[in-house]
């Protein structure tokens, strides 16, 4: 580890991505790369949570498909969500069979399943991990603020948590865009408290650890052909970019944020995406598409964050944590 | 990876370990070994969640004290609790400003963050990793169960979970018992879904690892001196041990349950201890300090249990999701 970053040298791959979203999110600019696109958000499903799940179940199987391997090829699964106890990802460990480990790390769950995927598999201690995450509005909607039922009226700096999921293999065997380094974020806490405001709260944990992982490389912002964030939203993203650009970097030519850019923001979803699924379904389906179709993405460096509050820590009065995982994508040198 | 099992060459340790624990623990077997034995179960602290953390925060800072080393020699610290969002780990990653990896895994978070430090330890991702997990009785029993102003009847095969916490550093450098190999476990679920019987739901999972162990390492379980079970209870020992005797597998000559061990059993704990802090607590503190005397426990197969369900999927009428994992840990060859 150099600083907070480790350097993977086997090349661990992303040998294949999948994702999944739902009608609102698939209007946006997921609906041409995801692999299933709902029809409606429920997915046939009787609770929100079951519907959850499902999308989860079915990225991975999907993902898993693409790499042409049998769940009992897949030597681990990395997996969690925003639900209490991550129910979504052991339920879906339950049904797919595979050695499982739990992690969480709210809307950074993506980067944090790439890092260990990538270390487990670089390492040689397994051949191919199996990282996916996903969310679910209605059920986010529940847990954390109010039951839909209420009607109760959103405030402008709010998002919407994104109906979706996505999946990734990884492996040194095959190809696929490597991912070459991966850095561990720290806990970041700048006082915010309100629970409506994730990406003012989340944006300096961002800017901690891309600040961090260009340390730590030696690297310039332009290194990267793109240096995307999870969830940040409108507001989060010109935070990000000030608070980076304080420390002498300049980010705005290159950074793009999935919560952002998920959404056509045209109605009640105001900032833009978030959630789990946000950064998990347009990397496994947009961004991954950009870095294996020979174009001008070669090199992403994607930093997704994640809010580490929970109803009753905001209940008692306490701030709002936040961590970010950085990862670098490249893929040259297949 | 040797079927579900990871096996480690480079001698990663575990260079200190600490533990916390609240009076009623220390009351029983723990009283002697742990680092800081509470005199009341608040921890000076105005919320049961408040003391959780401390505990943890408290557990951590020990370990490195114990290891003679800064926060900032720590390179990552990989935790998870059974909070929502795991939040007193996520508070506690803020206090130390560790690179921080959360994981969750129910009770059997102590065993996953062993595996993962030991992991990135081995494979030479970073020098020092520090693992840690706790639980408070009040705090679980008002997430899971009942507030305890309600004062409600504890059925005969309830636990009681931990108030404790322990922390272990992993490291290649420095003396101390070697965890030698690691197994992965898969989800078990058994369709039990009584949320009061958690060791009827969890030997399955632990009896599935143990055995997957076994099988993968080809040794018998004789090859151990201890085969430490994280939080069963009296109930959950005898199915664990029934399960792998099904199987042709004898570990009742070895087998020791943390839960079980816990508490003099005399009244309301029934099938005794559970809980996060159950295994941190007593393999951080008494089966360390019996693996690093000398004495006659020299190798210590190491598997907990969690128990992958919320009070959600419970309600929704979901049976309970479990799953093991085990970690093997060797004084000899050091």
């Amino acid at each position: 580890m150099q600083g907070q970053t480790i350097f993977f040298k086997n090349k661990p791959k992303i040998i294949s991505a999948a994702a999944v979203a739902g009608p609102k999110e698939c209007a946006g600019v997921l609906g041409e790369y995801v692999d299933i696109a709902l029809s409606e958000d429920m997915f046939g499903e009787k609770t929100f949570e079951r519907a959850e799940r499902k999308m989860l179940l079915h990225a991975a199987r999907r993902c898993m498909e693409k790499a042409e391997l049998a769940p009992e090829k897949i030597d681990v699964f990395i997996s969690g969500d925003l639900l209490n106890q991550i129910i979504s990802a052991s339920f879906t460990a339950r049904e797919i069979g595979i050695p499982f480990l739990g992690i969480y790390s709210a809307c950074s769950t993506m980067s944090e399943g790439y890092l260990l995927g990538a270390a487990l598999a670089d390492a040689g201690f397994v051949r191919y991990a199996l990282a996916a995450t996903g969310s679910h509005f209605a059920s986010a909607e529940r847990q954390y603020r109010f039951p839909l039922e209420q009607g109760t009226t959103r405030p402008p700096q709010s998002q919407w948590t994104v109906t979706g999921a996505g999946a990734a293999v990884i492996s040194c065997k095959g190809g696929g865009p490597c991912i070459t380094s991966a850095t561990v974020g720290k806990v970041i806490d700048f006082g915010v408290s309100d629970v409506n405001n994730m990406g003012a709260a989340m944006a300096p944990a961002a800017a901690d650890t891309i600040l961090a992982h260009l340390r730590d490389t030696g690297r310039e912002p332009s290194y990267y052909d793109l240096i995307v964030t999870g969830d940040l939203g409108a507001l989060g993203s010109r935070i990000v970019k000030d608070l980076v650009w304080e420390k002498g970097v300049d980010i705005s030519d290159n950074h793009v944020d999935c919560g952002e850019i998920v959404y056509k923001v045209i109605e009640d979803e105001f900032q833009g995406g978030s959630g789990a699924g946000c950064s998990a379904a347009v990397m496994n389906s947009y961004i991954y598409d950009k870095l294996t179709g020979g174009g001008k993405i070669k090199k992403v460096l994607f930093a997704a964050t994640g809010a580490l509050l929970s109803t009753v820590s905001s209940g008692q009065g306490e701030t709002i944590p936040c961590v970010s995982h950085a990862v670098a994508i490249e893929s040259e040198g297949e």
